[in-house]
Order: structure tokens, then C-alpha cells, then sequence
């Protein structure tokens, strides 16, 4: 699964690095923990990571947080999902959610635009 | 994959078939349309049916909703899924919607005490 | 519009009642000015009580909280509400809030049925 | 009730419009289901089309989602919404929802400011 | 700061053990982690324990988990808040939440009636 | 205490100062009432100022509202609270919440680094 390297993704994971590299050394140690077992929760495990992650893209899409939709949506294409699994974890974001998951809805789809623009 | 019908099982999916029944011959039309579409939502696809059934379980947890943690429980033991399944998917829960999500994570273990009573 | 004083009608307004004059006289006054723009806001103004206590209903169920739903439940019918209009109002919070509002649905049908036993 | 077409609202369209055609054509055809569920909830029917999108404003401002506030601020205006009507809806959304609310009061004060701009 | 075991308390301490330590021992060692580093977010530190137990109050109340308030009220006043303390944080998780958070704050004076018997 | 004046924290408060000028000479009085209400709930009384702007954080950060987060950061600069306070306070948000408020963790510490550029 060959990804280019787009432009938002470039951004968003140089925010996210410089952000997460502040919050890890400045000093109060819980926070590395919360954000190790946050890391260790998406391993491959009884559960192949790529079910993970879309666990993860629910979650945030029910709850409603377009950097983390970002985020698993990116690492769900990195552990092999297609399109069609995609739709069909969104879909019941949408429906345990509701329309107010539409506009994040609308930006997972802009996410997938741009990291799999071959349509594949 | 056999269960005991408990107590609570039962009378969750009494009352559950009763107010449903009121709710779809109610007649505003539009109900019945929504509760189609969220079964369906959760029908074996690109995705498995046990794999969706643990999304909707992630996201009635971090929503923090009883009845649709019970309804996933079950559903998802029904479609085979295990003790370490189901750690793993309420552990992104627990992760992703923090402590206050505890109380439904204590919930949830007595849902699986109840359906799984044989440890297996 | 007259209607029963039922049993779970009784209980919830007795308890409502006795912790609210309880945090009313506990001495922190601005509890007093919060309930009173609480109060004031569902009275009739510019647009009609009845369809205040609507979106307060609609408000509730996408908040999910069962003890607003039911007065707001309540007091609707008391401003005239019919089933039809509940019935559209609560859709809305259906559609916007997704099947996570469904277990809340249910409670609704529930105060419905016994704020308006008659079918009327 | 003329409207002037603004720069925001024009570009709050063409988005939206561009987004929800790349969901509605991408094949799964729950989307469009829903959608169009969605869509029927704010017809006229028992209750006015203007009060069900005051209804839809209310839900919008205590879930905190500034796009659906666009949204049903514009619809609500094209239904006949008065400012008076618009700030006591918005009041209940305010008191229902908590100061956590504000930012997203002062967000619908500028889609007002910028859908009604001659103060009518 | 003397607390009669009133039998809620008793209740409320049993269940939450009983369950918690289903949780602890069940072999995925994640979750153990995730309940110290939530012990530990409210032990004295820079910050006073009693503070940081009306932090936890604060966000379990805009949160509405009446489990998670009866546990930090609790333990707020083991720390020694008194009930004008408590008042004031309840208060800003009023303001904050909204009359959406009025029915938990009925569960909190609850709380406090029990766990304070005395009116101190 | 002293704090530069950066260009993020006079946008900041050049906008909401604007737009809350809007909404408190509106006409409508009921919002002025909420927002004295708001007002009052942060200042000195038996909690110190400091620790009320601190839960304010708290509560929002799991509420995930920005434009809180930085107003309450930067109150609870003015009142006098150090990193190592706003830590704790943070940690606390972000073991009530989950992983969910993560980025807007990453944005407390972008506004902690604008408003006390020193490393004081």
C-alpha cells in the first residue's frame, strides 16, 4: 500500500510532532504513560491492527474529532483497508452518531481523497 | 458458540422488543426507516459482522451508553466474539473516552460475566 | 388538555421538587438565578411554550438525559403538544443525534404513554 | 425574505455541496438513505418547517457544531425566522447547554450578522 | 472530618470493588495501567488532593456520570471540603454544563446529604 | 505576572470582545444575565481564583473547547497558577477524557508557550 506524501499529511504530522515532543519532555512523566498505552492499544493483537484503527476512526467520528479521524483514517490505509471497509466502519459512526457526524463525515472523505487518490 | 438465556438478557430484550413495537407501529413512518437502516448497518459485509459489531460496541462505550453496550455484548458473543476480543476493543474505548468511561467498562464485564458465565 | 397524575409523574415531581428546594435554600444564591433564567427561558415569548418545550425536548434527547426528556415530555403536552408533533420533534433528534438516542427514544414512548394513556 | 449572497455562505455551500456529492456517488448507498432521512426531518409536516430548523439550531448549539449552526441559521432565515425568534431559541440552547456554548453563540451571531445584514 | 458509612456508600464501594477487581485480574494487563495512572492524576502534588478531587468533580459533573460524582464527592470531603467548597465547584460545573447538568446536581446534593449528615 | 501581549491572545480577545458586545446589546437581557452569571462563577470566594480557573480548564478540556481552553489558560496565568499546576490540571482532563483530548492538549501547551514564553 504505497502512499504519497501529501501536503496536509505533511503538515499534520509535523503539528502533531513538534506538539506531542513538547508535551513528552516537559518534565511531568504521566503524560508519556497515557501516551504509551494510548500508542499500545493499536497494536496488533487478538485483533489485527487494521480492525484497530477502524475501532479508532468510529470512536473519533462518533465523538467527533477531525485530527484523530485524520489520524486513524491515515494508519487504517496503512494497515491494508480498502474503500469499502472504510464506508462501512464510517457508516456506523454515522448511524450511532447521527447527522451531526456529517461534516466530519465530509472531512473523512477529503482525508481519503487525498491519501488514496488513485481510487483504489 | 451456545448461551444461557439469564435474567437480565431476558428481560432487556423484553422491554426492548416492547417499546421497539410501540415505536415502529407508532405510525410516523420515518422511525421504522432509521431502525432499518441501523440494523443493517451492522450485517456481515466487506467487514465482518463480529468486527462491526465491536465497532458499535467502541462507540456505545465511549458514548457512554448502557443498553447499546449490553446490545453489542451480546451481539458480538453471538457472532463469536472472545474474552480477548472483547478486552481489546473496550481497552481502545477505555483509551480513547478516558476514565469517565469506567463505570460502563464495570458494566460491561458484568454483561460478560453474565453472557459468558463458563470463562470460556 | 386534562391528564392523569400517575404514579412515576408523582414520584419525579416530588423528588424534582424536594432536591431542587433543597439546592434553592442551601444558601448559594446564584443556584437561585441559574433556575430562574432556566425557568424563564421556555416561557411564552416571540415563539410559542409549547414549541419552546419542544426544543427543550429535542435538546434533551441529543443530550440524552432521561429526567429532562420526561419534563420536557410533560410540560409539552401541557402546552397542547400532540403525538404528531412529538413524534416530528423527537425524529429530529433522532436524525441529528443518531441510534444512540434510541434507548432514549424508548423512555420517551414511555412517558408518553402514560402522560396521554388515551391515544389521544 | 431576500437574501444576500455572502462570500462565507456562498463558499459554506459550494463545499458542502462538492463533499456530499463525492458521498452520495461513492457507492454505498446507506449514505444516500440516510441523507435523504435527514433531509425529509426538516419538511414541513405537523410542525412548521421554521420551527423544526429552530428545533435543528437547538440540537446544533448543544452538540457544538458549528457547520449544522450555518446551517440551520440559513434554512431557519429562509423560513421566515425573525431575529426575536433566532434569540430565543438560541437562549434555550444556551441554558440547556452551558456556557460551553458561547463560543458557538458568538459563531451564530456572525452567520446572522452576515445572512441579515440590514438588522431587519 | 468524621463520615458515618451510610449504606449507599457501602453499597456504591462494594460494587465498584467487586467489579474493579474483575477488571484488574482478568489478564490484560492495560487496564491495570490505565486505573494507576488514574489513581495517581489525583494524589497530592503541586497541586492540593482536595483541589484536584473538586477538579474531578468538576469534569464528572459536565460529563453527567453520577458514579464518577459520588465518588469525588466523596473523596473530596475525606480531603476536607467543606459544603461552601463544593458548592462553588458544582457551581462552575453548572455554568460551564448547563441545566442539562441540574438533574446531577440533585444526585450531588444527594451525596453530600448523605456523606454530610450533619450540615457541617 | 507579567504577560507579552502575543498577536494570538489580541485576536483572541478582540474577537470575543466584539462578538460578546453583539450579543449583550442585542436586546434580548437574558443572555446578559447568563453571561454576569459566568462571570461570577470564577471569581475569589471560598475557592481561590486560581483553582476555579483551573477547573474551568478542566472542565474544558473534556468538553474539548478551544477557545476555552485558551481563555482559562490564560486567566489561570493571570491568577497566578505555575506550569507544573497547569500539568496536574491538564493531566487530570486527560485521564477524565481519554485520548480524545489529546489535541487539544497539544493546543494548552501551544497557548502555555505563547503566554509564559519564559519557561518560567
Amino acid at each position: 500500500m504505497k502512499k504519497p506524501t501529501t501536503k496536509r499529511r505533511k503538515e499534520f504530522h509535523e503539528h502533531r510532532s513538534r506538539m506531542n515532543e513538547k508535551i513528552l519532555s516537559c518534565g511531568f512523566k504521566d503524560y508519556q504513560k497515557f501516551f504509551a498505552l494510548d500508542n499500545k492499544a493499536y497494536l496488533e493483537g487478538t485483533l489485527p491492527a487494521k480492525m484497530k484503527e477502524l475501532m479508532g476512526l468510529v470512536a473519533s467520528m462518533v465523538l467527533r474529532c477531525n485530527d484523530c479521524i485524520f489520524y486513524h483514517v491515515d494508519r487504517g490505509i496503512e494497515e491494508g483497508a480498502t474503500r469499502g471497509e472504510l464506508y462501512e466502519a464510517m457508516n456506523i459512526a454515522l448511524i450511532v452518531g447521527g447527522s451531526i457526524v456529517i461534516p466530519h463525515l465530509r472531512y473523512a472523505f477529503e482525508c481519503i481523497e487525498e491519501l488514496m487518490p488513485d481510487n483504489t
